[in-house]
């Protein structure tokens, strides 16, 4: 496989899902990524003891990596990571700010290593200021940021994104981050090093939120259900209809009249109460009514190949082992089936980076804590394995 | 300000939040991002008048960059794309898959226009596969990737999350795939065009979830409220104290213990009906009761300073107008305080991309709608007006 990335090296002291996702995008893309777990292995890969089933994220999440096994608190282990050091292009770490220099390996020692490396980091709160030490985990940050106080029902408490957005977030942001310093140090020799806090990119997402604090809404919970974050759209929703859920909306006067339509409701297009999206958003319960009352009558397979059909986004509310199985992901081989050498037969996904003349593929199954520990004992030992 | 994209010369034919945030990302970095609009302006600028208070976004999002209007439905449109397409070096458009074709711009012809150039698409599903011609917005896509199912608690249907995470998780990719094609120009000379979907590059943040179906949990409902979403890990939940709600969690036996000891349990630490990870999961209720107990006899305040201290993590559950205002936000410069030309004082982030050496700032508010225009009318006239 020849990726945009190919012979870049990487090394990687990341766990959990932030700094191996950056590191997960960079070895799809073609990277020799050396991934050092601590003896034991790393978070998700132990949790799997833990019946978390975190298994599965861990073999999501490490296709196409080499495994390594570094005991970092000993003088061998430190040796060795020394040496990787010096023969890659970037280093990647996910600890709480200050454990890399405890370890002996700070930003300051490591360019000391290698001025060629770009030193990359992800943390909760980042390197500098009042929150840097605080411990964080994927909750605490959507507690923190305020993506908690927006997500659920008016009525009902606070409640998390199901999804693990900070970690991913922080990840992908890395993961763009990195690519931005290779870039500049190939374009102008200039080394830096690079950091992203899951506190700080989140924020941006939260943009219609935030616009409801100048809308004409203002005065709402900032909890708007499946209502539009920024109550700035209108119908916007997930309405109840025979056999389950279903989310539709319109987005501007065209997708709105098509809807109406569709529904056999012409008269709606030109009553002056719902004629513009203004009118609409400020009548927002009567609208979500309305449209609620026409979804009722049909399945979700109706609504979803009808409105689609005209134009109008909607989308059944599907479960996840319906999106495992989606015949476009498949088709796209955004997902793909394999036959993984520890979990048997499972679905992954590959990258969401497509890039025109690289087929979309996993490279490689994730392996054994320390299946290439060849690496380090022999590290004249090219790297990349044959790839199947 | 001299950024690592500075001299990367960007035509941005993107609107809302998807493309809108790749090229952000990129007008944060140094690139000479030019903005084209339609006569009227671009949906989150009109939606000011829809109610919706979407300047903010808008405002938000379109930092640094310079401000054009071209009918491209029109040839005096058309030609004056074609020249910018001829002078830069990535073209980002996020329409729906075939509406570029229509207008005369082409992978194909824009390649022919100008070899160096990277082609950049993002939309809801992809440009090939059996939904690439559906209409897309975040909710559809949170509907359609399972996000809905896995958000909310679990006797309340199904929810999305709050923040538009679809759209943004999507723009983020889309940068990290532009900076990999820069790179791999500079490094291999090779053009490749790229691409991401909305639904796919959602999927890998699921990775919790879909692990729960191969957890000791299984059978549980997949929406956790709180709980982790792989219900892996325990106590992981959002607990009412004694004015509002902290998220507390304990990823290892170091942080359980940490947290068993701040309440004055240490009872529950040799308890072996919670020595592991493994016990807490199976009775992850009874922990939930236990630390819930103990929480509400405290304050936001006392929980967060004192949990914190001994290394477990924890939060308050915030408002958007507590996180706008946060002290570490600002002092690091993620979100600074503006005088905007059009909007008056108001509160902007940054990049979340940190680079050494390269100050935090948004270079300058947004603009009017063709605010710019004499970079079409006069082609020869430099890029980059003085920042202040």
């Amino acid at each position: 496989m020849q990726g945009p990335l190919t012979g870049i090296k990487v090394v990687d002291l990341t766990q959990i899902y932030n700094g191996p996702y950056a590191t997960f995008l960079m070895a799809m893309a073609g990277a020799e990524v050396i991934k050092i777990e601590p003896p034991g292995g790393e978070h998700t890969r132990r949790r799997q003891r833990d019946g978390g089933g975190a298994h599965i994220p861990h073999a999501m999440l490490n296709s196409g990596k080499h495994f390594v096994v570094l005991d970092l608190k000993q003088e061998e282990g430190k040796a060795a990571l020394t040496r990787l050091i010096e023969q890659s292009d970037v280093l990647v770490e996910n600890y709480r700010p200050g454990v890399m220099a405890r370890l002996g390996f700070s930003r300051e020692h490591v360019k000391k290593l290698n001025p060629r490396l770009i030193y990359a980091s992800s943390s909760g709160f980042g390197t500098t200021g009042p929150y840097r030490d605080y411990p964080a985990m994927d909750l605490a940050v959507q507690a923190m940021s305020g993506v908690l106080s927006v997500t659920g029902y008016p009525d009902n408490p606070p409640v998390k994104a199901g999804p693990a957005i900070a970690d991913f977030n922080a990840g992908v942001h890395l993961y763009g981050a990195i690519a931005t310093a290779l870039l500049d140090r190939e374009r102008t020799g200039t080394v830096r090093a690079v950091e992203v806090a899951m506190f700080e990119a989140i924020y941006p997402a939260l943009a219609s939120n935030l616009g409801l604090m100048g809308g004409i809404n203002k005065d709402r919970s900032p909890r708007t259900g499946n209502r539009h974050g920024g109550l700035s759209i209108s119908p916007y929703n997930v309405y109840e209809c025979k056999d389950g859920h279903c989310a539709i909306l319109a987005n501007n006067e065209h997708q709105w009249h098509a809807l109406a339509r569709y529904f056999g409701q012409e008269w709606a297009i030109t009553d002056s109460r719902y004629a513009s999206m203004y009118e609409r958003v400020k009548r927002i319960e009567e609208v979500d009514e309305l449209v609620g009352g026409w979804a009722r009558e049909q399945t979700k397979d109706q609504l979803f190949a009808g409105l689609i059909a005209v134009g109008v986004p909607c989308s059944p509310v599907r479960e996840l082992s319906e999106v495992m199985r989606d015949e476009h992901l498949h088709a796209r081989n955004a997902l793909v089936e394999i036959e993984h050498p520890i979990y048997g037969a499972m679905t992954v996904p590959t990258s969401p980076l497509v890039f025109e003349g690289v087929p979309r593929d996993i490279r490689w199954p994730s392996r054994k804590l320390g299946e290439d520990q060849a690496l380090i004992d022999q590290p004249e030992r090219a790297l990349g394995r044959s790839e199947s």
